[in-house]
């Protein structure tokens, strides 16, 4: 049995998901389907991809990733299936991927042309449901990926530009790639690119040191903390360093050590 | 065993829905649940009508769809389960159940009075987790639907009325019945209603078209597009239609071919 | 099997909760994981201690309750395993199983020690899921709660103040503990407290009598009802009377009967 994860930019107020979850059960009902979230910021394509980086390697090898951000959506952008060493991700062919496939050992890349894994009536606007659900009970069911359509090579595959940090001689300089529910900041720096004793900003704002625990900060000042999915994270003890800064992914983030 | 489906008007903030299914759970360990949505409208029970309409028969045969929006809960409004063809649908007798009963064939309607398959204990305002869970858990265990209470006649039914779209000569008028998490504007206007050379206006603003893919559509600009619950929407690609256009439910919407 | 559920302050945006239900299901493939709630507001852990007291002893015994609500995640607070008569909790001990451990046979405190049961890397910030999303898994899977840690005292465990009402000769005096998504205001009053006849006032809004079902109650006034969790909740029929009241956590409350 393989897992279904789910990762779209619905929301939670619409049947959207809970439809593709009728779909998939109607198809395989057995099917095991976990929520990655549905609050992607609607097309926010690198968002999406920044989120399935941090998360897919925590589930069971096997598990199908489904993601679902699709700003193309009944145009010519082309549905794919993945599989890598270990996992599987279906969605559009639009960069969603991109991240992942940087970590994963790619085995196949599937364009899903075979329609008769789909729902009968394909709608314009709502592939998800449509293709994309079905497909990923059928392949949870045991199908083969290859019976869903055609191998690809690639560099078909859409990639977003990752957006690396820089390291000269006296600074690291990075990004802000994503705000947490909290307000906690997560850039684009790896954690090991950081040493204990650096200091550094954001945009304008001083980060007053690198710190071993959230409660450890003086309040109201903005630190630096190793965060989980490893990447360095900026944050105000008890409040929200987002908020406070006006932080944006882009903004620019810094450190060195202090003279 | 069957799928117990939930819709409600809880949020995803207090603990409701979670109770809910730790009734149901608890009765009958193997159920298998699905979310809808918990996000309708306080007490908003045409909004329901129309999502289970929309999502309800996606879902395998013999899905129990449970439904809890309900602003007389404590007083003389009837609990019912209604079984049609395919499906079962529980809730409050408040008219919930309008449009699904349109589509489907009725088979039974019972009035939920036999206590013994409620909790012990029935409070005055939380009839989803003191009724209307327990009976969907042992209906899914397989009890038969005569076993909950007494038949009644279809037309004991608390029904909405319908909003149905106008036909004259040269215009076709609806309304607004939805607006969704992207901010697309779904008409009471049936997809087949429409050919694709229309144009209309909703409210005051100009719809410039029909059109085949939201990204097929110009920037700021209002389409209309065939939507997936087979109702017309319109849009604004990568925008928010129903903030630019300010649409509420009701809003008038017409089409006309251009001369 | 045992059922776990969830409750964190860890919102519905990030996949924070998708990642430790991955982290349970890699361990424990078969885990049935029931969402309480992930909008408790952030590091309130009051506030996820009344939830869970309204809502643990509705799940089938064995259930274990998993809350995460952390604002010491990473400092010297310690992770605990509670088990008592019926349940099982676990999270950080810091408060959250106050008012659940009143309610309940209290059987056996384990501090979480042994490592072996976590992810391989810990991280400062995401306990979780790198500690008790994996105990949880293994607990589920059958170990023994003593494979888990030492065994602590129940003088070790944080308990909040709980904030009781007072009784008086001619009046009853509470305070506001919760309010939910409708607007209705839980007080900290018991049910039982209350009589039929009593009217009261909250902050300086008066509350015009106790009455058996929402939809009784005359417009836009406050009024009382015997509340779901057994306290007496404040509501507007049809209205948000914590948004017309401005209620907060703590505003006090009182009953009288009227002379």
């Amino acid at each position: 049995m393989r897992l279904i994860t789910l990762t779209t930019d619905f929301g939670n107020s619409d049947p959207f998901v809970g439809i593709m979850k009728g779909v998939i059960l109607d198809i395989y009902p057995n099917a095991k389907i976990v929520d990655l979230t549905h609050n992607i910021s609607p097309q926010n394509i690198r968002q999406a991809s920044f989120i399935l980086r941090s998360s897919y390697y925590y589930f069971p090898k096997g598990t199908i990733h489904l993601c679902v951000v699709d700003p193309g959506v009944g145009s010519s952008r082309k549905p794919v299936l993945i599989k890598t060493k270990d996992y599987f991700f279906i969605g559009p062919n639009n960069g969603l991927f991109s991240f992942v496939i940087e970590n994963e050992k790619l085995i196949n890349i599937i364009e899903l042309t075979e329609k008769k894994y789909w729902l009968k009536n394909i709608s314009q606007t709502f592939h998800g449901r449509d293709i994309f659900a079905p497909v990923a009970a059928h392949l949870a069911q045991g199908k083969d990926i290859k019976d869903f359509g055609q191998e690809i090579t690639k560099n078909k595959l859409i990639l977003l530009k990752q957006d690396s940090p820089i390291k000269t001689k006296n600074k690291i300089r990075g990004t802000v790639q994503y705000t947490d529910h909290f307000g906690n900041i997560i850039t684009n720096i790896p954690n090991y690119f950081i040493k204990t004793k650096m200091i550094g900003k954001v945009k304008t704002k001083k980060i007053h040191g690198i710190i071993a625990c959230y409660s450890g900060a003086e309040a109201k000042k903005l630190y630096a903390i190793k965060g989980s999915s490893n990447f360095i994270e900026l944050f105000v003890n008890k409040d929200n360093a987002a908020k406070s800064v006006k932080a944006k992914v882009g903004d620019p983030v810094e450190f060195w050590e202090p003279t």
